[in-house]
């Protein structure tokens, strides 16, 4: 059978040794963690910069847009840049961040996985210049391709073994 | 400056000219779309079978990794499977299903970001083969590194121009 886990040794082993008391997953679904964000997110992601199309096209409340994308706000994930339409008074749209542009691997994984397993959407990611998929697997930095069962749990120099 | 957005074009321009009815990526919050369900699928990644170890490893009460648990399954990314310890009844595990096992990228993405954003991590994830960090990128089906704004969103032929 191939292992679809990953594996630990050393100080990771046995897994019940340690607590993953800095988990950078747990930090991640801190500040992302309502169905809501990762929709805003995605909104963001395909252009809408104003507060009536986020709420619209995420399908929530005013109320509710607000308080999640103020969360974006603070977390850093987006940020308020004023714009004014001719006629107009001065306003504020949202704008991903370096942080939240950083944000797209996990979208692309998200769009990819539901797609594959909860029912083929009406559209797909491609890429630009090629008119290739979008695949999101995942890719060591040595440019290999892995799965969970080809990765290893490392505690770092220094640090207790405690993630 | 670099574009950080997806483009689009054709029955998807402009952005306020369809709804995302069937989009992949709620789809795939509705499924996993808590932060204790996130957390519960790292676990399954690193090991951890047991009920009493998945509530003691996400830190959560034993009702709450009871629901959260069986919705997981219901959604089929994790299934009950039995063991028997010597001496004692037979009881049930969870093991990651195809489905759940194909999670991976979006955990692995989540990972990275959190850890270059939010704080290193005591502990990173590696290729055991080679070593190399785990880098989640995202790439296309022809092999080049993508980010957001070298993809395109396209409508699927013969669906109506609405994700």
């Amino acid at each position: 059978m191939t292992q679809t886990t990953v594996s630990m040794t050393g100080r990771l082993d046995p897994r019940s040794g340690w607590e993953a008391r800095s988990c950078p997953i747990a930090r991640a679904v801190e500040v992302i963690g309502t169905r809501t964000a990762f929709l805003l997110m995605r909104e963001a992601f395909y252009g809408t910069t104003r507060f009536d199309d986020f709420a619209l096209r995420v399908g929530v409340s005013e109320p509710v847009a607000a308080a999640r994308l103020k969360e974006l706000v603070t977390a850093g994930m987006l940020e308020r840049v004023p714009y004014q339409d001719p006629g107009q008074r001065r306003r504020l749209e949202y704008r991903l961040t370096p942080m939240g542009a950083d944000f797209f691997p996990v979208l692309a994984a998200l769009m990819r996985w539901g797609d594959r397993w909860l029912g083929p959407a009406g559209l797909e990611m491609q890429h630009r210049d090629c008119g290739a998929g979008i695949g999101t697997g995942t890719w060591c930095d040595a440019g290999h391709p892995v799965t969970a069962g080809d990765t290893e749990l490392v505690a770092r120099p220094g640090e207790p073994a405690a993630g």
